[in-house]
């Protein structure tokens, strides 16, 4: 089958691998429908994490079942899915308390690679949801956002505390921080401040959600962010960067007693004890338990309430991975869908 | 009046300084009944921050309010009182919320000197709680711990979500750490561990509700932690050190979407955002809002439901507050008391 290859820093090639199959019987193997390149994906793609020889990639997927291991009870063959990109038991204790993402069992979609044809899928029951049916056509992009980047936006809401009669700031503008744009909005913030200093994700922000726009960055941000505030600071900040400017500038930006979302992957970030200790913010975050918000969010999306698949800006055929990911990193797009 | 005085590390003076005086109509004077020193005030005493010129010290105090300004209108003279170590305004939007020690008006008391004859409370209706009455003599010891261990301790166990059906781990069996202990058995928690490796803390702990000990410390007690804990970690983990060893021990021991309270003042700690990420702990601390617990807590202690007094294992007359600060400082004491 075809699949997206990433060989070193800069160099993804789309080329023939071996085709993925059962080797346990909690194993699903689905053939895609969709698939897409995720700003995690360009850490490896920069050459910021290291890549140890030709890597299959990909972690986010929508498709329809092709094979079932023997212990797999919750989907079939012939059922279309979404999963969450990260595979998950489903039955331990972390799973069980909302926290899939930390599953005991847990398996990074990353480490098996879905930007293919086909993909093995481990732990079927407790990763994979089936859509009440075949979707129409046009659900797929907003389907596979629920995969990872809705669900990360949503989960960076939730921590954020995001809800009525709140203030949430988001910092950045990439499909997570539009994402968490859209969730704070469904979770019932009363104002969304969108951190962007780019016109064509300042008007998608606007599209899902936001009310204000602050363009400056750093200290200078978060000074316009408190001037929004009557000085107080928000009271619900969701960080979806991962650097240590962003996440300096998202706890900065929140109140006293006020919660900060962190949902960027955090790279070379050290944050002083001193100034959280005296921020008096709720700090959360970490790999989104994607899983537990599926069900809900395939549900709005069947119900067409919420319209994610907006945050792809460029679909291309899977073959043409290789733009997809320097369209991205040269921020020509905000995020792209490959079509399998 | 007599007060202690902190010239240069290591070098207190209990010594005749100016009488306070109501300031602000908002103030009130009171007549301390008693005080004591706490950890915090360790650090200067230890040169770790440093001492510009001769500084009044403490910020814990219960006695008798001696004089009002005219715009006090909660409590008036003749009245015994329990205040918490932040003074907050208690109508600003902070306050409001739940978190007076980052009140936007608040003083530090220990920018005022609580250990003294008397003491000027700023912002007297939002910082003060009056008791039901006068208090029995052998109450007063946990009407001062209210002040700022209990306190501490209490929104440690509070931020920590400790709980029924929860494992509670405590970092530090100082004075905060053993307050901890108690609030969180009186919230609840089903297991308690305290980590320490001073065998009469222990006994203190055990007293105070502690089901486990933990004596490791760093790497290792994580590990023990999470032997405890069917390899997970705690539910709840309160941090009541400051140091960059007891953070990651905090951390550490912490289950994935478990949470993390931390009320040590944070001294040269740099978190890494990489841990903390894929930690996936709820993280909250600061300086403790104690004046929201005060009046459940003075509630607590008059009906003699919990004795967080014995947390004092010395008392000296406040004239003896150099020797109160060594016996600390040499740890042959958890926390003395001064009398006034």
């Amino acid at each position: 089958m075809r699949a997206a290859v990433l060989h070193a820093p800069g160099d993804v090639r789309v080329e023939d691998v071996a085709e993925p199959a059962i080797t346990a019987p909690t194993d699903a193997v689905i053939r895609l429908a969709a698939t897409c390149v995720c700003g995690s994906d360009l850490w490896p793609y920069r050459g910021v994490e290291p890549v140890a020889g030709p890597t299959q990639m990909g972690h986010e997927y929508v498709g329809v079942v092709d094979e079932v291991g023997s212990a797999v009870a919750s989907v079939e063959p012939g059922q279309f899915v979404v999963g969450s990109f990260v595979a998950s038991d489903g039955t331990c204790e972390i799973c069980r308390s909302g926290y899939p993402s930390s599953c005991v069992d847990r398996v990074f979609m990353a480490q098996v690679g879905t930007q293919s044809e086909r993909a093995r899928i481990p732990h079927a029951d407790g990763t994979l949801v089936a859509t009440p049916g075949t979707p129409d056509p046009d659900l797929i992009p907003s389907l596979l956002a629920a995969s990872d980047v809705l669900g990360t936006g949503w989960f960076g809401a939730v921590a954020a505390d995001a809800g009525p009669g709140r203030t949430a700031a988001v910092v950045g503008d990439g499909a997570v921080g539009l994402m968490a744009v859209l969730a704070a909005r469904q979770l019932g913030a009363e104002r969304i401040i969108a951190m962007s200093r780019h016109e064509p994700r300042q008007r998608l922000a606007r599209e899902f959600g936001a009310t204000d726009i602050v363009t400056e960055r750093g200290d200078d941000g978060v000074a316009k962010v408190k001037e929004l505030t009557g000085g107080l600071g928000a009271h619900s900040v969701i960080e979806a960067v991962g650097t240590q400017e962003s996440m300096r500038q998202a706890i900065g930006s929140a109140r006293p007693g006020g919660h900060v979302g962190f949902v960027g992957v955090n790279h070379d970030v050290a944050l002083s004890g001193e100034e959280l200790f005296f921020s008096q913010v709720h700090l959360h975050g970490g790999p989104a338990p994607v899983r537990r918000f599926l069900p809900g969010l395939i549900d709005l999306i069947w119900r067409r309430e919420i319209d994610p698949g907006k945050v792809f800006d460029r679909t291309l055929p899977l073959d043409q991975a290789a733009e997809a990911y320097q369209a991205m990193d040269e921020r020509r797009a905000v995020k792209t869908l490959l079509t399998v």
